[in-house]
């Protein structure tokens, strides 16, 4: 009889759909790692989060995933900016603040030229956008609901898009120009998104599958796409699997502990965010409370080692007595 | 292309392995659910558990998995005995008193009739085993590291041998004594079984494949076997899995919180239980802090609901606005 394939419990945490909505079918195994994997040699690094739902009010899920994340890639010697909409800043701010990192958040100013002049000032060899909306196929921002959030969300996936563009092979005219002429870099980012809902910026990569889902999935999921997409039922809960996935490569322990998880989540409330799910300014994310949160980076936190590491350090503990 | 399988959260979480010990490849899809098929209509249930590795000290794996189990069933209408050693009683009855359960718990007291005397007495319909030592083919009970636990762990899994023999069909020449003659009823007991290490009874089940997995291992797998037999990575919680999955049959929330498993656990070494693999008095179950467990059972809580009638609860939380 064949051995039965391992699976790994990061890639079984986050396949968990809490909110029953069926997106984590779309959680491919493997798929933090290969983030990982994707980031721990990054350079220069820009983060993009922050979905507004109600006009100008961020949600809690999105911030803390992009704060971990970002706090991880800085430790491993990123340089790191985070760009998001005015009314996410705060909330932002707050999360990285509660982690001990610099509170700086740049605030995205649109307008036709703003994605080409980031790209081309902050020259980031990685793009990574956390629960961020992204435009539909016909260029519309959508919420869950099929609502546009268009007003209160700006085009952050700009970015993104540029980046794919620049991806394609050049037309040979332009092969004489200096790289430094062709949009920031643009045609070397590599992109990163993590989403939950299938209208964020990423789900561009399985489009086809989630169109068939449904009259409403077909119209607000998002085509914009990205190199490396990790779908979790909560789009930290995809963030922290990633840094999960960073601590196993590199050795060090990047991801936060179940305290710091209700530090975070309150704090992004403290200054101004709301359930994505409930629009209430209570700590929770998602419709989910705190223990669940917690308890997930808890797991998750088991996790980063490989299971013969795990028993290694449980009988290390066992030695301490 | 077809439609990806929906794999259900409840066999996610209880898949997890923070023991990193690889047992939950015996971690069946469909084992909790189908248990608690088996379960839902029980009238006499009889609970053992314990496991007692350094003499006479229980671990904290095992009475509030009993405990929580237990509850469930007796309030779904059945009659619930637990039975386990001396040592092992106080703390399955401040388990039982955590979750304001009447704290009887029956001393089992070996002897060459006392597991026939026992379900004479009790006639249960249904016996359950939650981490309890379990007989090896040599007749051994041994710790995970392979030495004798026999000395402080009476040979309650004589109940399930019993069971299983009985549940054999009957020769004819006794076909014709009345049906209370038959050792209690034994004949049409229902064996359940949730393990987490190899050597607790009902891993006779998978047995040999058990064996395969290397010379420690195939001489402390226990030979009992069960007709439902449940794995995960803590025993606790293949428990709380066969309750989360009750809870869903039966439309009743039967499962506890996040809060009640932190007391459970502090419960059960306020009364001298200790970590099954640190064996230190601290209220941590397989090494693993309560942040874990407590987050499990958020986690769990959250599976009970088919993901539909999820979806339909966060929506009438979003109308409570």
């Amino acid at each position: 009889m064949a051995a039965p394939r391992r699976l790994d419990d990061l890639d079984r945490l986050l396949a968990l759909d809490p909110g029953g909505r069926g997106i984590t079918r779309y959680a491919t195994p493997g798929a933090a790692l290969a983030a990982a994997h994707g980031l721990r040699r990054a350079r220069r690094v820009v983060i993009v989060t922050g979905f507004c739902v109600p006009p100008g009010i961020p949600e809690t899920d999105g911030p803390p995933g992009a704060a971990v994340l970002g706090r991880a890639l800085h430790r491993l010697g990123a340089h790191v900016r985070y760009v998001t909409d005015a009314s996410v800043r705060g909330s932002l701010a707050a999360a990285l603040s509660a982690l001990g990192e610099p509170p700086d958040v740049d605030v995205y100013h649109p307008g036709s030229e703003a994605a080409r002049t980031l790209l081309a000032r902050e020259t980031p060899s990685h793009l990574i956008a956390i629960e961020r909306p992204g435009r539909t196929a016909t260029g519309e921002y959508l919420s869950a609901r099929g609502e546009s959030v268009a007003p209160w969300n700006s085009p952050l996936d700009e970015l993104f898009v540029l980046a794919g563009k620049k991806a394609r092979p050049q037309p040979r005219r332009s092969s004489n120009r200096p790289p430094a002429a062709r949009a920031g870099h643009a045609s070397s980012v590599t992109t990163f998104a993590v989403g939950d809902g299938g209208n964020e910026i990423g789900m561009g990569n399985v489009r086809p599958r989630l169109a068939r889902e449904g009259a409403l999935m077909a119209r607000i999921a998002s085509a914009v796409r990205v190199k490396y997409l990790v779908v979790a039922g909560v789009s930290n809960w995809g963030a922290y699997g990633i840094v999960a996935a960073l601590s196993r490569l590199s050795g060090q322990m990047l991801l936060h502990g179940a305290a710091e998880e209700r530090r975070l989540v309150e704090a992004c409330v403290e200054a101004g965010a709301v359930d994505g799910i409930t629009r209430r300014p209570e700590p929770t994310v998602d419709g989910l409370p705190l223990e669940a949160h917690a308890g997930f980076v808890a797991l998750l936190g088991r996790a980063v080692l490989e299971p013969e590491d795990r028993r290694a350090q449980i009988r290390r503990e066992v030695d301490r007595v």
